[in-house]
């Protein structure tokens, strides 16, 4: 069978994470091009992994009429003009987690992506994971019944600096847009309205930066169901990272992914390991998976798992939350 | 020594627990004399449990110059009256919750206590469960910082009659009362602010009698923590009843107490035990506890561990939540 | 209806517990009688618990036509010749394990039981505990299909002194006996053949006493399945008792119980509780059951829950396990 | 640097694993060459993966000077020829399990490989799992104190046919083989003595081929303590692979990977995901740290850490459990 050719935008963490993944793990998949501002400092390592060509300039992997499909990796201000120019020269898109904060930018993709036809999927990993898949496929089946209360717990091990912390969109946009989505992919519905309650507990230059550390957003559903997720920038503990979805004729829960299984009983008490401690560590395969059913997308010219509107549902969300965090009332959110 | 004298007023289901849980297991009290409407069915039973004096009138009891203390397990609304009265009869009061719905009549209580310098205790049993008292404790010690998000799950395994829904002053009042005490117990906090989300989804009959079956309580506290209570009037696998305390030097959660640890893993699964289902059940020992304190407290003269405050604040919580469903909006707690 | 009339024969820390426990929790049972040779200093608590009479002699409760059952809880010495006497005396019987150490005498009791037509029963109380009960209700049930292998985990928080392992019999007698009886309520069948491995790993005073305090003992069953039990006398973490049962269709094993279900996570690891530390908080529940299910046998005039020969097979593999430990050989058990 | 060229010689499941493993995993290698008798069906496979040469006979790899090491996935038989062979050769060597069931076969490679100095690591990869490393290390560590008791469950999810049962040497040197090397590595001591018992509860065309297939084997240890293997070629519910080691400090166990942490409470039961079926999916880490292991040790000159004696002392052992099982006594492991 002829292998899909892939050229990858942006060569950062995440960038050289889906390259390696692809090359080791996807068969059918040929990652044939890389592109970088800083071409020069990656060429080494893609040289290694077999990537043939190394381009500073993204335009050269569009404008190569072999490449089949393109992975933006690149910082997130690019991530929807070079949608946009994906799209029209015809390559399926897979894309980076959030496609943009600007709902017009937003949408121009989404509507590039459907006039050109080409598949679009965006990188909400988490969804791939195999504990929260888990939980969705019961949902899915009908095992807990309607879907009532549905809680995510969402903590990092590490707040970022105050100075990411300005430039980030704020906690609601760069870190629960995460859980905004898996609320929508654990419920299976769209959410009606948000209330925030947020504060500054972790670190105060997070507050003088004009955001918050510590939240709990609840949320509405359209399905009548309602849930809520708490928010923490620092578990001193690790990345805890679990949900529940409680209906009508049961509960799903999953617990944290943790090293290693072992316990040891003292005098002192029985002690057992810490979650994962980083995300690439704890959604490892998540990654793989998501690429793996993004290209299945392709081969089989079906929907992808993650659509352009599941891009941007979690940004409404986001900005209805931010929203009632200012004025300290529920939120509709818009359509 | 010379035991304490106590007297039991109403003798429904939990004036009865609290009787054969003292003559049980209290050796240092004396249940002399119970009184209920029905005397007369309750005669054989006490007669058996060697209670000297059944009266039909609880007067008899807080007249009897040798009774030092009694419980108050009558109906909710002669909680406040009959918690008068003994308080100017001079004896200790063991008043079930809640003392009332009426926050006049609570601080005419509260008055009563404080002029007659008699001990007050509110039946929050909760507090003296095993589980709950070890988060408290290690909270107290500073396990885990200063606490930033306090967690409650409360889910009953039965809703009650719509009838019963009409009178008992709604959910909050009735069941989330516990969970704002808990609340309270766990930070170490009073709260400041209460946003309440809430749906009819396990009986529409409730939805009819004017209550909610299913809640997302969200709270701000005055230390600066904030926490979410999730209630469900049905929860089909049994009671389910969990806390966890976040904050910034690690996280504490306890999980339901179950009838067996016994896991039976086959080619279907691996299956355990639910948790105990019935309320009685799961806080056994909770309700011993909560009574070897208040006598403690008697004998030793120090403060109850649930006080007359401890009993008006969830009601004031209570009435807040009220509000905000009304009004979708956070509202203030009134101090 | 009548009260079952019981005098207890022994009042140590067995024999106070059975009466608190009959006083407490039977109320189809009065205890009329205890017999103890230091009667005087057992008068203030028999008495304030309501028991009649207090003799320093248990012929007095032979003697008295109005006893119906007794319990044996005095030296294991006295345990045979008491049972006799009570036999001839047409009490039932109630006998703390073990009912000898000798096979003729355990014989003239079982005798004596049987001619009299008394109900007897032995106090192997672990088989009413909780946890252990479940596995075996589901054995029973055949949910793990025909026993493969049975294990038993069975660890003492602390040795027994040296002086006591002298005239204890040896650690198989005193300790092992329990788990003897275990593996038998939990297959379901007799034991076949022994093989016991054992060292001196906790206390080398122990071992100068001829005793050993770490062992291996592995059984085969008459009905084809195998087994393995393993002891320790100190287990530094608390009392450790497990047990897990496997079979052709699954299989069944219990954790400990521990004093809460609290988990502390912090940036050292994740923390949970201890088992409970000692037998009479671990078992508290088990010497209830056992009191009840015998009275019940009484009442309905069926056979007791651990009958005589339930007494005498767990001395029987004992002494097939001492014997295999001398020879470094399998021992088959005397039938 | 310079790639360490690799050959690898069989390419069955293990072969192939290990060449993809090597080639996705660890970029200091580089696989030149594959050799096996059916060489024309693994050409496709082979190139797709980017490995040069492919052989039918293994000498290619061998007199080839730039293959600095070998993996020998081959046929059991041939394990130790082939050993022999490359020590001449002057290749480092990866041997899977067992090197052979002939002592002398095993003492002329051990000799081979010392007069060559080449580095020689054997396969047995359950060392290098997450969960046996975490328990070896803390008992590394002292943790526990002294070893008192060491215990594995080593429970395979289905039987092997009962014409492999006829030549695999049985399943003590088949599959307890592994559980021979795990208590050595968990212990850090030689086994001293074994004791096995066992029966054939699964397939009877096992028994029927002089084989069993359920079995206990209690080890003494040459640090005084003892402990115990059970084996069962048929666990229902998965791959059941458990370890728990005991001892004067305290005890460590680890429980069974599973696929998701998801566990659902309905009113029938709580549910949770079995244990991992497959011993590839089990073991998917560890088949790539012994690989790395083995390179490092090449690359920095030190020992590896499955040396041939850990090759040769499982052997030992279970011709010491097959007799002992003959002779229903006892054995002493031959040094």
């Amino acid at each position: 069978m002829k292998k899909i050719k892939v050229g990858i935008i942006g060569a950062g963490r995440i960038g050289k994470l889906h390259a390696e993944n692809l090359i080791n793990n996807i068969s059918s998949v040929e990652v044939k091009s890389i592109a970088d501002v800083f071409a020069d400092k990656i060429e080494t390592w893609a040289h290694d992994l077999g990537i043939k060509n190394v381009y500073s300039d993204y335009h050269d992997i569009l404008n190569d009429p072999e490449i089949d499909a393109i992975l933006i990796c690149s910082s997130t201000n690019t991530h929807s003009p070079i949608s946009i120019e994906a799209a029209k020269a015809g390559k399926h898109i897979f894309c980076e987690k959030p496609i943009d904060y600007d709902l017009d930018r937003i949408h121009a993709v989404l509507d590039a992506v459907k006039t050109a036809g080409v598949k679009f999927q965006v990188g909400f990993n988490r969804r791939f994971d195999h504990n929260f898949k888990a939980v969705r496929d019961m949902v899915q089946a009908g095992k807990i019944g309607d879907p009532h209360i549905i809680k995510v717990t969402s903590r990092d091990p590490e707040p970022p600096s105050a100075e990411y912390a300005k430039v980030s969109g704020g906690m609601f946009l760069d870190m629960t847009i995460h859980d905004f989505d898996m609320v929508r992919y654990l419920s299976g519905s769209e959410v009606d309205e948000v209330y925030a309650a947020a504060a500054v507990l972790v670190d105060p230059a997070i507050g003088e930066a004009g955001d918050v550390d510590t939240a709990l957003i609840t949320l509405k559903f359209k399905n009548g169901a309602i849930g809520v997720i708490d928010n923490s920038r620092k578990a001193v503990y690790g990345y805890d990272q679990r949900v529940e979805v409680f209906g009508s004729k049961g509960g799903i829960s999953v617990s944290n992914d943790i090293g290693s299984s072992a316990v040891l009983s003292t005098s002192e008490g029985v002690f057992s390991d810490k979650p994962k401690y980083f995300f690439l560590e704890r959604y490892k395969d998540s990654f793989i998976t998501e690429l793996k059913d993004f290209f299945e997308a392709i081969e089989e010219d079906k929907e992808t798992p993650v659509t352009g509107i599941d891009g941007l549902k979690p940004v409404l969300i986001a900005f209805a939350a931010k929203k009632s965090l200012l004025e300290g009332r529920a939120i509709k959110v818009e359509d």
